[in-house]
């Protein structure tokens, strides 16, 4: 038997709350997107953490964003090997089948999972070393992002490294070759951006001299 | 170079819209939790469907919610292979680190991923079957939910697939050493829910009949 | 021979302006809208005002807004006499072919055509009196909220006969049978809005006390 | 009791990025224009197609553009008999009262009037025929553009009656005596033009040759 339990009371509370204002406002558009599909235009990659939702910062309606959330919002380069990739599948989907138009990776200010590959690249996490270590298979991605910080105070090079990840997805989603086609003929544009979450800002990624700049 | 380019104007608009409500409202808050870390109590794992947002659904607040989102809201079984694992890492690092209570696999209704899986299994998607396609790997992990369907229409028998995909995620979650522990001492809960856009409604599976009934 | 002349250069270049950036940022998400047509959510019926301009106070994005301009943002009543009535031709067009789920009547501070309407029915402008006068017959739909207007001095009538241009506008539009009945069974939802100019600030009327408040 | 409801809260969110943003960058502006009135030199009759903003084509800044949007941008002939011309009153305040320089048709590719127009007279679509369509009433003011068409295969035919319906709005506003004085004399001029939406091209009206040509 599966060990499942009932919803918990205060999330059922919650869910009647937005049935009964949210989805009450907005049931016929429920329906009809139910019916004709989604139509999103936009894809965001973000973090599973719990301070950052882009729904919220963006005001993300019924049928607008299609989001992956994982840690650290990474991409991994182009793997096509018969394995289980489920970002390579949620962007595939996003590009070829939905034709979404810009896709945007949201980093953020004090990132566990950067964190975690900072200290593990320093030497200083040896149990995410190992190869059981799921947290630290996943975040081996950054990698290239840790070898490229420049030196200087821990808090200052983990800073780099939030923005190093952005970069790396950047790079990585570019070796899809459905990716690269569409960015190249101006199908789909491409956005980093990394949000402090003490100020509430948003730095997006300045291609031209590679630095993030407030939004 | 990396072709990145600036966040289209719409998005801008809407950003400073946050700003100067959602974050200017719970400025102190955000910096709590940006100096003190996240303590989210619940982590959802959901689609990147833009029909169905569990922020908006369960009015996720600041810190509350870990969220991993993607393809059809999919966990695969424990393979600490020393593979890039995104969802496992996710898995792994809220149950261990963060320490969650309770854990929600969510699916909904119209999926396009499930719905893939079904015309793939079926034989009336080919292209999924290739080893390139991520969408078609990633929906491997649905077959055995395929496999378990009961006879009769296609619409009756996509439904039931898409209630089988939380249970096989359900299953597939309990082969991870850290959640059957820990869902054994009773430190961790598990609930399936299954979201139906057009009606607004939950429904949640219930173990001891096997059936989803409405929350 | 039709005296048309080229376009002003002055406007030659905001063109040229307008298709290297927004057009040019957004470019496949236009071809997409021109192939598969247009599926706003929303029509805004709002002045003509040059002041006014709900493309930008909601971020109007392709696609999103179905907007009808015209004198006051009046709606006649229903009458379907075989005669034209373009704004009857609009809301129709929206409600019962695109199907939208939101329509919002949006009224303004200083709006010259209600100023006219109360000069009018005040006896001071009896050339708007004449029947070929466009804009005084246009602004007889506003009769019945000049009526409707208590005692005070004029400033503060002319500010109370802009919201009843809204109020009547409302009252009108459910004199259509199919705005009727789809506000009945929950498929539209009306809303009214007054604009102040000057302060930026948009007030919402409030059904339960007839009464606008600041949003 | 009216059954208005409170405005989304998607849409108050962006109403608040607006007030963050474009209104308080010009605020002293807006003040001004409340105070001192709106002086636009330029009125424009456009569609109220969710695809096609003057406002962003044009940059259309607080106070420049006086715009009318109806089903198609039709302008109906000169009628004074004191019944209700939405269209005309738009008219004649903007040449009479505001006194605009130049005045815009414009027009757009997939049309869903002009389609409409080309169905009904084609005696495909019986129910645009009806007394109680305002579509179908709306659309009877280009039969004239239909009954001028040449021969040719559909796609042809409907994109040459989008063209057809600036042309008669251009010839319909000189039976206004008000707007062909003014342009007899030199104080307005008229402009026709048509939007390809998904080139993000304009075509303007040649008097000259009788023939559009790109911008």
């Amino acid at each position: 038997m599966i060990p499942a339990k009932p919803l918990p009371s205060f999330l059922t509370q919650r869910f009647e709350g937005w049935k009964a204002t949210t989805f009450a406002e907005n049931k016929h558009w429920y329906k009809r997107l139910a019916v004709e599909g989604q139509r999103p235009r936009v894809m965001v990659i973000s973090c599973c953490d719990s301070r950052v939702h882009v729904t919220s910062i963006f005001g993300a309606e019924q049928g607008e964003f299609f989001i992956h959330r994982n840690i650290a919002s990474l991409v991994p380069p182009y793997q096509p090997d018969g394995e289980q990739h489920g970002t390579s599948a949620a962007v595939e989907y996003a590009v070829t089948a939905l034709q979404i138009t810009n896709l945007i990776i949201m980093g953020h200010s004090r990132c566990g999972g950067v964190r975690g590959c900072y200290d593990m690249c320093s030497g200083n996490a040896p149990e995410l070393e190992e190869k059981s270590s799921f947290v630290g298979r996943w975040m081996d991605l950054l990698r290239p992002g840790f070898e490229a910080l420049e030196d200087g105070d821990e808090a200052t090079r983990v800073d780099a490294l939030e923005k190093e990840a952005v970069k790396v997805s950047l790079r990585n989603l570019m070796t899809f070759p459905f990716v690269a086609e569409r960015v190249d003929d101006g199908r789909l544009s491409l956005h980093g951006l990394w949000n402090d979450i003490a100020e509430g800002e948003l730095h997006g990624y300045n291609a031209a001299n590679d630095r993030f700049v407030k939004v």
